[in-house]
């Protein structure tokens, strides 16, 4: 704490999203682990299954027998030793996707009980990883049926799963006789593990029975041989894997955490699972700073998630945006007081800002320029504003995106210069 | 914590809003309070004044020598030994007004210093405690020019303060050599003192020339007499008062901490200064349950304030059921884990409830009876929506009136009953 609060702020998010990165996030899960006697083979999959599997790559030198990497195109970044890296369709699989999941498949055949499969998941792996039990065109129209008859994301995931040879866990069970060591990147709030790239080795919490109520319940038209696919059952439990989930809003939050408390914020993560308007959090966390104006320490809030924004005007912006400067007008005129948010790939809305930065003289700062916060929130227009206080943050692209942080900073001493009087 | 999460919460709320009525917010303020040998005069304005004179007197007995009471129409409730009680016009004060208020100001003329004016304010005080210093039709004609230029309401009270023997610190001021023991209910969120009923025992700390020049700035028509009065500086030091603010919604939020640990849940007060959207605000409340579902302690969190709703339907309903409705959703499946909201007067909206209860399983119930969530909100109908759930909490009216609290609470432990299961 020997910054202003703003210096103090841009250290917290550049902490947390360091912790964040596929490369952090693998080197952490791998630390201290060892894999026995047996061969070490390497499957990656999803938008960061490059950067996971290089790292991978160099920290298991020597122990790596092959490897294989599939990732969107334009995603490989060059080649790593011992492991094929594919480049194939997102969000729809095409030919590459299937041929790249046909060579993971073709390396984990033939394994013993002593080898282990280092499994890399991140998102985007539900349509880079993909060996369809169906011809591509049934399983389109299938997927269409599900989205027309209002099927919502877990009814749509019971039925796909089952169409499928990788995901609800089967991709482990291929594995057999092997151990499966799964490293995950989560992009979605709360972690399901069976959501995420549709869970190919993770057990499957959804059942035959679902799945055929789901389809007659929506009048499905499948084939005899979707029929019988739906009826034949998921893995519900998977001996031989172990999942670390290291990078997720949970760890971008608890290193959020850590590097406050290093700079002596005593420190309270509120939640790593925030849904709502992107303003309202904004009002939430200012409410909570007023709260706390008379502090006699420190104190760092941290809340993670991913809020929405509903457009009423046309400005330029994006939530992380919306939510600085809503908190702006709840925290006007508290001294030492510091609200901001980002996102976690570096890229709010259809900005170059990565999120906004507010403290209690922002709101004066505006009024000076003849801007009312109100009427920049009803235009959506953030970017402008956050702009002439100096409240937009870059970090540029961070090659990482597990949703959003935001952070409400109180500094019960004096700040030595920027924006923010001593209390 | 040996009911059900339900009765967990009704504790919670009950003991809150009992320790902030009037008749328990003065006796906690009188309490070992000693007056010296001189003589106690008692002066209480306020839609409480009633209630709050009638304790106070209760409790001083033969301390007290004689008191002015005035509140509302309709509001005092019986007689009060050695104290005169009036009613009077609010929220546009009326000759009952000026004549009780003339009545307090001839009580505390000719004190001694040896003697104490026990001051007992609560919302409402600002129309029904006022001795005009200019005629009527004047005062009014400048308030309707200050709500026709826009100024906001600290701008209007900056003028107004000026325009008033009483407000702005003045009464105090009236009453020296004695000592001001004032005892405040505060309706406003942060408890400004100099607003609450326009502060007429704290110092002001607006000035003349912030008074001019808002005149000036809106052109305003005034008479010499009016410019004459903008220029009588308010006081800005009181140094014969004490203040206590002891209902709040800052006392209603530490009740319910209070009352939240005597039943074992570790507690932690998020904010009492909420105020944004109800259903956001139950969002955001239900995300920070989300983040502690794997908690090893039983953890209660509060946040009191007053959120706002903006009509979207033509349902019933007020601001606390539609925030407990809106988490709902956030808390669907989780166990143990419960999220409540009541406003303090025991009304919210215009129902008879006081607001609404909701836990893990409300979201499957009212699906169970083809509800959703979603559209309830839309038609802004959380009554009838909780009132199916058993999710209404009914207190009756409660005679004080202190904004909102919202209670989240997640058990540990198992439910002995109830809804909710254990975890």
């Amino acid at each position: 704490m020997n910054g202003t609060l703003r210096e103090d702020a841009e250290y917290i998010i550049h902490e947390a999203i360091k912790a964040s990165r596929p490369d952090e996030a693998v080197i952490r899960a791998l630390e201290g682990k060892t894999f026995g006697d047996g061969r070490v083979y390497l499957v990656a999959a999803g938008k960061a299954a490059w950067q996971m599997a290089q790292t991978a790559a160099v920290r298991l030198g020597e122990r790596l027998s092959a490897g294989v990497a599939v990732t969107k195109y334009g995603h490989v970044k060059g080649e790593i030793a011992r492991v094929r890296c594919f480049e194939a369709g997102h969000p729809i699989p095409d030919e590459n996707s299937f041929a790249a999941t046909q060579a993971a498949f073709d390396l984990v055949s033939g394994l013993t009980p002593e080898d282990t499969v280092l499994f890399l998941l991140s998102g985007g792996g539900s349509a880079l990883f993909e060996k369809p039990l169906l011809p591509g065109g049934e399983l389109q129209d299938i997927t269409e049926q599900l989205l027309a008859c209002g099927a919502d994301i877990v009814e749509i995931n019971t039925i796909r799963k089952r169409l499928s040879a990788v995901k609800g866990g089967r991709f482990a069970l291929a594995c057999l006789p092997a151990h499966v060591y799964s490293i995950v990147l989560s992009d979605i709030l709360g972690d399901p593990l069976d959501m995420i790239a549709s869970g190919p080795a993770y057990p499957d919490t959804s059942t035959c029975d679902d799945a055929v109520r789901l389809a007659r319940q929506y009048g499905l038209r499948l084939s005899e041989q979707a029929w019988e696919l739906l009826r034949r059952e998921t893995p519900k439990r998977l001996s031989n894997v172990e999942t670390s989930i290291t990078g997720s809003v949970t760890g971008l939050c608890h290193a959020a955490v850590q590097a406050a408390e290093q700079l002596g914020y005593e420190t309270m993560l509120l939640t790593d699972q925030l849904y709502c308007e992107a303003r309202e959090a904004g009002a939430f966390l200012a409410a909570v700073g007023r709260t706390y104006r008379h502090t006699k320490k420190s104190l760092a809030f941290v809340a993670g998630g991913e809020t929405v924004v509903h457009l009423t005007g046309k400005g330029k912006g994006g939530r992380n945006q919306e939510l600085a400067l809503a908190a702006a007008e709840g925290i006007a005129g508290l001294p030492c007081t510091a609200i901001c948010s980002v996102g976690s790939d570096g890229t709010d809305g259809p900005t170059d800002a990565a999120g906004g930065y507010c403290d209690g003289q922002t709101k004066e700062k505006l009024a000076g320029l003849g801007i009312r916060i109100y009427d920049v929130l009803q235009d959506n227009d953030a970017y402008h504003a956050l702009r002439k206080t100096d409240g937009l943050i870059f970090t540029g692209p961070t090659g990482t995106n597990v949703n959003d942080v935001a952070l409400l900073l109180i500094r019960r001493d004096g700040d030595r210069g920027g924006a923010s009087n001593p209390s």
